[in-house]
């Protein structure tokens, strides 16, 4: 039987995902939160959909192993490619971002068009442009992928002259299509978001999935009965494939405070 | 005993060894060739040393069961974290990238000021400007890390404003210290000779190190009478652990033929 008092289990192949704990944390700051980073072998969204599952079972199998009531695949290219073979192997629920993020600009767009950004993998995989449709079939889907904004991003090259132009040139059929709607499908984008608004102008809204995520994360423990005990913040726990150093530095930038608790973990 | 007629074997963290591959065809067609690319972990330039430490004695693992006589570190990451304990485990020689270029770098200049470009973590190990100060300790060495360069090639986004701004950013500092040759230091690296050139100007030598590379590889063959009998163009093999597909395709645009032979393997 689950425990409520379990974590939550959350995996992304590297930091990006911490903006989805983030969005957790804050929602639900009495659940312990365990993450997994598999930064030994990300990015995960330049390479092929086998691989990507393969690395995607072992990161839940990890998680798993530790003991989680719900698994939340905070990589969008994890969530295009394995939700489903992930569903069918484990007991505790899985959710990916890929599902509340088409939500939320279903719900948002006024015209009826919708943008989508992500990794080439994910864009390839067509799981937004599905689930996008699958919430209404009258939507004007228009996909791209922008392979250049998460290396931007993990150097912190979020503002000037390059970011402004790579924003230009991967947004131009964006702003040809005049999508009023734009979902940032990769856990790195938000750190662009500047760019990427000031290139598609205010009237258009940017939909970030890690706010929507939580919104169904706090949901589905509920409607499970798995909500944890209310009491002091719980627990947060880090587990990454590559230097926890690294990772303890970077992602105090990431969540704007001190990491502890991060330890080395490998699956191979 | 080694056998002559058995293959060099090669690897990389990807396709950027294919350079390395294809300037040791050029010069030595007799010899048949087996690559590996470790695609489902790449990139290793943006990882730890133990991590790329750790990949690279795998690779060579999978290299030496295959059977090879001379093993080729053709990634400049691995090459400057890896080649003391591959040489210490391993019986055939072991031959990297970073020794040639720097020896090919010193012997160029002209007026004792070289500059070295390559990954975050092939600049961070220092492993190029300690060669060239083995090779001259009198030489003015200026280091710099081009994070957006593996990418830009890899879109082959390799002209145009963005790639121009991107070198001119990066290469400042190579400007101002009137470098006179420039290591490119890292195998993606000479996809953007053009751009690069173009910021540093007519007079600035630009090092690529497949070239030296091959040069030392035909040298240790020959002094360890481990030359293959001549004959026909010889058998070339790959090795990837990502998909095969992808990697014959985007191998074909990087070397300019078809590739065929190309396997999966892993080593997880």
């Amino acid at each position: 039987m689950t425990d409520r008092a379990e974590a939550i289990g959350i995996f992304d192949s590297g930091m990006g995902g911490l903006t989805v704990l983030r969005a957790i944390r804050e929602r639900l700051p009495s659940e312990p939160l365990l993450y997994l980073g598999d930064t030994a072998r990300v990015p995960y969204g330049s390479k092929s959909a086998a691989t990507v599952e393969r690395y995607a079972q072992a990161c839940a199998g990890v998680l798993v192993k530790q003991g989680v009531k719900l698994l939340v695949v905070a990589c969008n290219t994890a969530s295009a490619y394995a939700l489903p073979c992930l569903r069918a192997e484990l007991d505790a629920p899985v959710l990916g971002v890929i599902e509340p993020g088409a939500q939320a600009a279903a719900s948002q767009t006024r015209n009826g068009r919708v943008g989508v950004i992500g990794t080439a993998a994910t864009i390839g995989s067509g799981a937004y442009q599905e689930a996008l449709l699958r919430v209404n079939e009258d939507l004007r889907v228009v996909a791209q992928h922008c392979p250049l904004f998460v290396p931007l991003a993990e150097e912190g090259w979020t503002d000037g002259p390059v970011p402004r132009q790579v924003a230009s040139h991967y947004l131009a059929s964006m702003r040809q299509a005049e999508v009023d709607t734009l979902v940032l499908g990769c856990t790195h984008y938000p750190l662009l978001k500047t760019v990427i608004g000031e290139v598609m102008g205010d009237s258009v809204t940017l939909i970030d999935s890690a706010e929507a995520t939580s919104a169904v994360v706090a949901e589905v423990l509920g409607g499970a009965g798995l909500v944890a005990p209310e009491g002091e913040t719980a627990r947060q726990r880090f587990l990454v494939t590559d230097s926890p150093q690294r990772f303890a530095e970077a992602g105090a930038r990431f969540l704007g405070h001190e990491l502890r608790e991060v330890e080395w973990v490998d699956f191979s």
